[in-house]
C-alpha cells in the first residue's frame, strides 16, 4: 500500500464504460450546485436525474444504476427522502455515494451523516479533510463547506474509517486519497483553480457516482473518476482567465477527454 | 396537414413581439434548471419570475402574461402551488404551459400530470417522446428525464392527445412536432449537442411560454419559439468545443438573433 | 452630501481586505441565483455557505462573518430560518444584508420584508427602485423582480428610509445610491448588460455582504462593493457577445481585478 507505483488499471477504460453504458445516476443533493452535478454527469455521457420528494425518491432509485447523496443544503424532508432512496439502492444492490458536505460545520450535519451511516449502507464516503476528520470522530471545525485545519495523517484517517464503516473513503485535496477496504490510491492530478469554483467538490462526487455505476470495485471507480475529472481540470486551467472560463473549460475538456491524454497525464498511485 | 410546406408565418416576428412587449413569464419549475429557465426568458428580452410558495403563486400569476409549469423536481407543496397558479392563470385567460418532465419515470409524476390536466386548463403540453407517450396513456418507461424508446407514430400521438385535451401538444426531438387542434408543425432546426446539455428541454418550454404570452395561436407560438431557439443552438454549435461553450453560445446567439438569420435558417414545416 | 466629489476611500482596499481575511458569508437566498451568489463570493476570495434549514440556520450564522438574506423565492419555512439566522447574527454583532427581491410584486413579499425589518436588525436594505419605494411605503408595483416605474426622488427616498430604519439603504440602477445614516454615495459604474443577466442584483448583494464582513462602516462597504463589482462588469462587457459571455467575463474580471484598474475606473461620488 505504500509502494507509490502507477496504478494497474486505466482510468480511461472506466470513462469509456460510462460513455457506452450511459447509466442513470440519481441524486438527492443540494440546491447550490444541483445543476452542475447534473451537467457533469451528462458531460460524461451518462443520464442524471434528481428527484427529492419522499414520495418518489425510492421509485426513481429503482430505475437508477447509482445513487448520489449530498448534504450541502439539507432539510429534514430531504434527509427522509435520502434514507428512503438509500434503502431502495441497498435492496437493488447499486452503489450509494455520500458527500458529507459541511460535516463539522453544524450539529445538524454531523447528526445527519451519522444517522445515514448507521441506518443505511453507504458504499463511498467522500469529503474534504476536515469533513472526513469530523465523520471519523475528531473534534474539528469545518468553515462552512470549505476545509478547516486538520493535523491528523489523512491516509491513516481514511483507512481507519474505511475499515470501520466497510466503505470506500475519499478525501479530496491537493492529493486525493481513496481508501477502499483493500487498497489505497493517491490521485495527484488537479489544479488549484478548483478551489476557486463552487461545486467542484460536489461534481467530483457525481463523477464518482457515474463510475461506480459501471465498476463494482468502488475504490478503483473513485480513483479513476477523480483522475479523469482532474485531468480535465488541468487542461481547462491552461486556457482559463479566471473561475468562469475555467469551469466552462472543465466541462468541455471532460467531454472531449481521450485515451492518450488520460494515459499521459494520470498521476494515480497505489 | 401533410403538405410539408414552409410555414406561412415568420418566427422572427414573434420574437420581435416578445422583445417589444417584454412579457412577465411566471414559472413554477424544478430546482435543477431554474436559473437557465429564467435566463433564457431574460435573453429573449422578457421578464422571468419564479414564485413557488403556495401563499403567493396565484398573486404573482395575476401580474404575469404566461405561466410555465415544470415537474422536474416536484413536491406536494409545489404541486399545490401549481394548481393555485394555474387556476389564477385560467381565470385571467393567460396561457399555461406544462413541461411533463420525467413523466413515465415514476408513479408520482404520472399522477401529478394527470391531476394537473384534469383539474386546471393546460394550454400547451410539452415533453420528449416517451414523456408524451406516457401522458397519452401508453405503458412506457422514461429514463429519468431522458427519453426512452417509443415505437408509436409521434405525429398521430401528438394530434390525438391535442384533440383529447383540447391543447397544443409539443414533442421535442430531432424533429419537433407541434400539434394544435387545427394545425401540425414540424420544426427541423436544432443540433445534437442540445442532448448533451442539461436544461435545453426546460429552456425550450420557457421560450414557448414567452412566445405564447404574445401570440394567442399557441401552436404557432410553440413552433415559432422552437424555430428561433433551435436556430440559436445551430449557430452556437458551430463555434463550440463542448457542452459548456455550446450553452454559453446558445444564450449569446439567441440574444443577437436577427430577422435575416431566422428567415434563412428556419426549417419549420406544416 | 451634494458635493459630487470623488470618495475619500479606495474601494480596492476593501477588496484586498476581503481577499486577505476570506470571511465566511452565510446566505439564506433564492433557488434561482443561489449558485451565482455562492460563486461571486468565492470569486472575491471569500467563503460562501448556504444553510437554510431552520434547524441549522442559526448555528451556521455563529461561525459566519456576515449574513445575506434574499427573498427571491421565499417560503414560510425559509422566512422562519431567516429570522433565526438574523437573530443569531444580531447577537453576534455581524452585519445582516437584506435583498428585498420582488417587494412590491405580491402581498407576501411586502409582509415578509416588513416582518423582517420589524423583528430583527437589518443593517443593509438593498433593492431596485420600485422594491425600495415599496418598502418605504409607496403604493407601487414591481414587475416580478424587475424594477417598475418610480417617480419619487430616489436619493431622498433612500435617505429617509435609512433614517427611519437606522440602516444603510442601497438602490441599484444606472446610478446606484447608497445612503447610510451619515453619508450618501453615488456609484456610476456598471453596464447595461447587467440588466440582461439574471442574478446580477442578487450577486451585488452577496458582494456587499462580503465587504460588510470586513468593513464596519456599512455605507462605505456597500459603495466600495458596488464600485468593484461594476468595474468588473464594465471590463466584461468590452469583450462579450451577449449575456452568457458577459456573465462569464464578470466572474473572471472580478477575480483578476487590480488596484490600478479600480483607481482609474471608479466613479464613486459622495
Amino acid at each position: 500500500m505504500k509502494s507509490n507505483q502507477k496504478s494497474s488499471f486505466e482510468p480511461f477504460d472506466l470513462l469509456q464504460k460510462v460513455r457506452r453504458q450511459a447509466p442513470l445516476v440519481h441524486h438527492l443533493t443540494n440546491w447550490v450546485t444541483i445543476y452542475d452535478c447534473a451537467q457533469i454527469v451528462k458531460t460524461l455521457g451518462a443520464s442524471p436525474v434528481m428527484a427529492h420528494a419522499p414520495e418518489e425518491a425510492a421509485d426513481m432509485t429503482q430505475i437508477a444504476a447509482a445513487l448520489v447523496l449530498n448534504i450541502g443544503t439539507l432539510t429534514e424532508s430531504l434527509v427522509k427522502a435520502m434514507k428512503l432512496a438509500a434503502a431502495a439502492a441497498n435492496r437493488k444492490g447499486i452503489p450509494v455515494i455520500l458527500d458529507v458536505c459541511g460535516a463539522g460545520a453544524t450539529p445538524l450535519r454531523d447528526r445527519t451523516v451519522l444517522a445515514l451511516l448507521d441506518e443505511v449502507k453507504i458504499n463511498v464516503i467522500k469529503g474534504n479533510a476536515s469533513e472526513i476528520a469530523r465523520v471519523a470522530g475528531q473534534n474539528i471545525q469545518t468553515k462552512g463547506v470549505d476545509a478547516g485545519e486538520v493535523s491528523a495523517d489523512l491516509e491513516t484517517l481514511a483507512k481507519t474509517l474505511a475499515a470501520r464503516r466497510q466503505a470506500t473513503v475519499v478525501i479530496t485535496g491537493a492529493t486525493d486519497i481513496v481508501a477502499s477496504e483493500k487498497q489505497l490510491y493517491r490521485v495527484k492530478n488537479g489544479h488549484d483553480l478548483m478551489t476557486r469554483v463552487v461545486g467542484t467538490g460536489c461534481m467530483a462526487t457525481s463523477v464518482i457516482g457515474a463510475f461506480a455505476a459501471v465498476e463494482a470495485d468502488y475504490g478503483r471507480a473513485a480513483a479513476g473518476a477523480l483522475a479523469c475529472y482532474e485531468i480535465a481540470a488541468e487542461l481547462a486551467a491552461e486556457k482559463s482567465q479566471g473561475p468562469a472560463s475555467f469551469k466552462a473549460g472543465l466541462f468541455d475538456c471532460l467531454y472531449q477527454l481521450d485515451a492518450a491524454t488520460v494515459a499521459n497525464r494520470q498521476r494515480l498511485e497505489t
